[in-house]
């Protein structure tokens, strides 16, 4: 990955590849922990962090690293099976932290009710199959993944009087709220995890009847997951969060001095769950993640709508909110993330580098360039990218590996330049308009300045750093 | 108290009184504990028993207990302010439990998030004014107690877009949900606190000014109250427990074999919480504590809806399910309720007896006879009566203590007889009807039977044992 014009996050992304490539290594005997290789913090821990944020990067960069990662929970899946059955519930439920497969969270409304991760495996399952089209890998590893998390979410859930769909009393990304109903995110991620279980059970009839599938259970996780209910706030025209989230109090930010953050330190969480206020990305990385549940100008409103709620107490927030501002259009703002996930070891922004990595950031700073720059979404086949860079960047430049083959992204502010390096014909789409590739032959295609929207604001203190990019060699 | 018909109960109502009245005795220096003085269980912690099931009988039998009692909680107001600053609320938040005051409870989504203790509290100074007319009690003791959780109620809840109060992410009586919206019980309950504060505030400007609350301070407790939102369900015809939870999924009962009782001990907190199932009466005490706020419809609609969900995994239910069922004309089931409250111990029903007696439960029994079969209600400088005996029980007799006066009060299954034993006429109102009562001069009046209506069903293996009265002396 080449970026010209901020030597220091050049230099940061390289560092970051490198811990998650080394991170990542040999995956299929022991999960990818939240520190990766690095230090003690978490006690060597694997999190959701692993299939969101890491995964991404490993499957478009190294994706057999990535397969390795989803051999391993393949492997876990009795550990999962057994504390389904536990919980009271189908299928499998995957721990929120782990080394050996089994739960070791023990605070349970940000542990066990988090079973969002289980739709984060899944959807890491569907992003690497759809970025390789590993079909073998699909049929064994993807397919028991996807029917196991498919049953969970079947019986977690449950059908109201109406016949919707809904996913009671449980706690998505972000961890100042708990025990909510019908999280956006988590009901949406669970939703294309229903539909992808049916479908493969659908592709591959055979192993469908190994695992028990029957016509009637894969017909329930598609009722289910069209049934599903999605809150939105019709008089505030945004997503909550959850259910009944936009009519919560909202934080007294005014009051909140800079030195009681990170809040959970300093305020009960009998405070915190009550109140409209975000440690982390979680409507906003649904609208990543699940691209195209949302209109433009929902992403724009719900993202001016929770970034002065959000106070990137956690170090998985800055890159997702990159992508998202890029996307809507506030491109210093998106730059200004990126810089604070790239940088945020190298220049031990939370004090806390001596107990290791942040894994996820640092796969997060790939992730902002990626997708919040180049402005890549891949799923269904399909390959869509919307490059814009913001001021200060003059080119970004990186390798995705697709299908088996390189493709070459290089984008400057007035065009984009793709070129495939070998293989058959790749359908991709820039700002909207379908190209086919052809190997070895390059297409530019010009970049259109966005309008430019208000900025919108963060609680007071919890201003990303301005970004100044350095354009000359690293100090 | 006098029962004629069942010797059992008559013995146990009044081994209850016994221990009522000794762990009450001397209340100013120390709590009532939830095991009395009799055994080591909950470490000698007192709870919202205290105020909610315990003082409720001193305050009609033996006053200067409850009072003392409610002096206690005065004495530790400094812990209780403190608590509440340490939160970040206004005014005092009183300890789920303790024993000198300070907060001792870990588990926080059934301990500090079952804020309604504070209400709890309230209720039970307005209940001994009430009661005794000591106006000298009100101003200092109760105008203190008032007033500082009117604060904290103001500051736990806020105002909608729309202008109506709402109490977000807490626990009521029910300890099978937690960090729940708008929980009914609590609602009601804080809207009489902030209701009761302002009214003393105007009632003793003097004392009012001592403690700071200005025009502004208790109008805006006012208005709380008057928007204090009421969540009703209007399609099924009962109140949900709180916001959502009759769209929640019901338990699974049928699969929950007997052994798998209390659920507490077999299930994660986490499928509790997300689903129809009620350990204890907590929409039905409502029922009974804000009984004026519910019609005689949605009474016995309510009551019914609650019980085939209540599994009464706490002995702090039983009593109250006898009161509402002897209410709503459910009149065997509120003996067998009755049973249950009364033999809790002396049968010991739980196998727990060893670790102390379950006071509320005792206290409980007398709640059961008194609110239950001779349907007593007392508030605003109202006493009223709604007498009616189940089957099995010839006569009911029992003095209260009201205005400083004894009022004896025997019921037979055919009429009622109230005696005012002296002071100044009483009035009272028997099944409606207003009777002026004076001194000496005891007015009979008959008792109409209720129609029957068919009986609700409990979970399976949960119902209450079948009460067959002993008539003989007891074995």
């Amino acid at each position: 990955m080449e970026i010209d014009g901020d030597t220091e996050v050049q230099q940061a992304v390289r560092f970051g590849l490198f811990h998650v490539l080394q991170a990542g290594a040999r995956g299929e005997s022991r999960p990818i922990p939240a520190k990766g290789l690095t230090g003690p913090g978490y006690d060597g821990h694997a999190f959701w962090d692993t299939e969101t944020f890491v995964l991404p990067v490993l499957t478009l960069t190294a994706p057999d690293a990535a397969a390795s990662a989803l051999r391993w929970r393949q492997n876990a899946l009795p550990a999962a099976l057994d504390r389904a059955a536990q919980l009271g519930f189908a299928g499998a439920a995957f721990p929120w932290r782990t080394i050996n497969g089994a739960e070791c969270s023990g605070y349970w409304p940000a542990g066990t009710a988090a079973v969002h991760i289980n739709a984060d495996i899944a959807a890491a399952v569907v992003r690497y199959v759809d970025a390789t089209g590993d079909a073998e890998f699909e049929q064994d590893t993807g397919m028991d993944l996807l029917t196991h998390t498919a049953r969970f979410w079947r019986s977690v859930g449950h059908h109201d009087a109406q016949g919707q769909f809904h996913i009671d009393g449980v706690t998505g990304p972000d961890e100042y709220s708990a025990i909510a109903d019908d999280n956006v995110y988590t009901n949406l991620m669970a939703r294309d995890n229903l539909l992808a279980a049916a479908d493969v059970a659908e592709r591959y009839p055979d192993r469908a009847r190994e695992l028990g599938i029957d016509a009637e259970e894969s017909a329930s996780w598609r009722d289910a997951a069209q049934s599903m209910y999605i809150p939105y706030d019709e008089a505030m025209g945004v997503h909550p969060q959850a259910a009944v989230f936009t009519r919560h109090q909202v934080w007294d930010f005014a009051r909140t001095s800079p030195e009681r953050y990170p809040l959970l330190l300093h305020f009960p969480y009998f405070d915190l769950y009550r109140k409209q206020v975000v440690k982390q990305a979680d409507l906003v990385l649904a609208m990543h993640l699940c691209s195209q549940d949302f209109t433009a100008e929902q992403k724009a409103r719900n993202f001016d709508y929770y970034e002065p709620l959000t106070v990137r107490d956690s170090s998985l927030s800055a890159c997702t909110q990159a992508v998202m501002a890029a996307e809507v259009g506030h491109l210093g703002l998106a730059f200004d993330y990126l810089g604070e996930a790239a940088l945020l070891d190298l220049h031990d922004l939370e004090h806390n580098t001596r107990d290791g990595v942040h894994i996820a950031s640092l796969a997060g700073t790939w992730i902002a360039l990626v997708a919040g720059f180049a402005g890549l979404r891949h799923g269904s086949g399909m390959v869509r990218f919307a490059p814009r860079l913001p001021e200060g960047l003059n080119r970004l430049a990186f390798t995705l590996m697709l299908r088996g083959n390189r493709l070459r992204v290089e984008v400057t502010p007035a065009s984009a330049t793709y070129l495939l390096a070998g293989g058959d014909p790749l359908n991709v789409s820039h700002h909207g308009t379908k190209l086919t590739l052809e190997p070895g032959k390059p297409q530019e295609h010009r970049i259109s300045p966005i309008p430019s929207r208000p900025k919108p604001s963060q609680p007071p203190g919890r201003e990303p750093a301005r970004r100044h990019p350095i354009p000359g060699p690293p100090a």
